[in-house]
């Protein structure tokens, strides 16, 4: 686990860049955690990547400076949109910096978008169905509980197989979005994707070094609970 | 026009750009023209903006190195997705210069394009959109049959208004694809925009200093017979 004490860093404006939700291996960085990091730092811009985590669990906006993520995860539409959400702080501190020359430049962005207008030619299709999915989309505390709920459900399920564990021992790490699982041999991670593939599941391939021993199952609020049922029959066929 | 014997450069490895449909006034630089500067400045690569016009008339991709264009014009797609169509010389030169320093590096997505993979998170439903799109798409010249029949359409009908022109005075500098147009008076244009607004028809606004006087029309495939006839029966009933 991340032991936030560690993380006291003396430079004056650096920027500290912590993933939330780490949808490799399946772990995640608390709340409580980045509100400690930011005690501890009280004068750094805190960036959290949470690629695959926004949308499906509440997150303490005002602990850090800079989120990151994507629709293709917990929004539950195609990739083809990053979300950056910025603090005052962090929109100050890029002002006073004023670089730029990058493609996408922070402060031109800034800049466009104090006219409403855009800085580059956006994915209107998919600027459109973000806003029509979160004008549709429950409460976010709403959402986190059917998360945290569905996966327990996993943690129970993967309690009851022979063959098949989660992959991080320590509870206490576990990414509620993001569940990867190890089995007991490499012959039947491949067994088993291949035959889910011609049940019409597509289980996320392990990471990595983890690719050949471990799958990983997303734990996103757009899927179906008939869903998470079949893959659930589907796995139990196979636990010997 | 274009005189494509004023552009002979002595650079041995510069890049001459050229937008071969200028969407702001509705022009454009003939597949002749471009093919003799390329004639005349063997060494240099040629880069063409093709953002308004590629997919709706035929470009002849053998006679420069860079094409861009972008979805949202002749494609019939919603904003979201660049095209840049390169040739082997090109490919060639940028790995000499080996610059991977910049977001979307040429260099970078080339060696990713090898290996069947993306560079970055895509817009995947741009990306299938387009697919799609293409796979119903007629032959090119065909598609350039319409466009210029529809163009000389449009040229008809403004040859018969008493207060409406093309802005261009040189046919022969005529955009196919864009089609600005001029009014007498800075009232009529006003009037025009608002009105079609409430008819349904979203007319696009001059560009910069034009603004005030000209709106444009889009002359891209997707476009219907009746919504043609529609614009014109409206345009028609404003011409006093």
């Amino acid at each position: 686990l991340v032991n936030p004490n560690k993380f006291r860093f003396a430079d004056q404006d650096g920027v500290i860049c912590i993933t939330q939700n780490e949808t490799s291996n399946g772990t995640q960085v608390s709340n409580k955690v980045i509100w400690q990091i930011r005690e501890n730092n009280p004068n750094h811009l805190i960036a959290i990547d949470t690629t695959s985590s926004m949308a499906g669990v509440a997150l303490n906006f005002e602990s850090a400076d800079l989120w990151l993520a994507s629709v293709q995860k917990c929004f539950g539409l195609p990739a083809g949109l990053g979300l950056l959400i910025c603090s005052p702080r962090a929109v100050e501190r890029a002002k006073a910096m004023n670089k730029n020359s990058y493609y996408n430049s922070f402060v031109f962005m800034h800049e466009m978008m104090q006219k409403w207008q855009t800085s580059y030619t956006p994915n209107v299709l998919g600027v459109y169905l973000l806003m029509r999915v979160m004008e549709d989309a429950d409460y976010i505390d709403d959402i986190q509980a059917k998360t945290i709920k569905r996966y327990f459900d996993w943690i129970e399920f993967f309690g009851e197989t022979k063959g098949m564990n989660h992959l991080i021992k320590n509870e206490e790490a576990h990414s509620f979005t993001v569940i990867p699982v190890a089995t007991n041999s490499e012959a039947s991670i491949k067994k088993i994707k291949s035959e889910a593939k011609g049940e019409g599941l597509l289980l996320g391939e392990g990471y990595g070094e983890l690719k050949a021993t471990t799958f990983r199952i997303a734990n996103f609020p757009a899927i179906k609970k008939s869903e998470i049922k079949k893959l659930q029959q589907f796995l139990k066929s196979f636990d010997r």
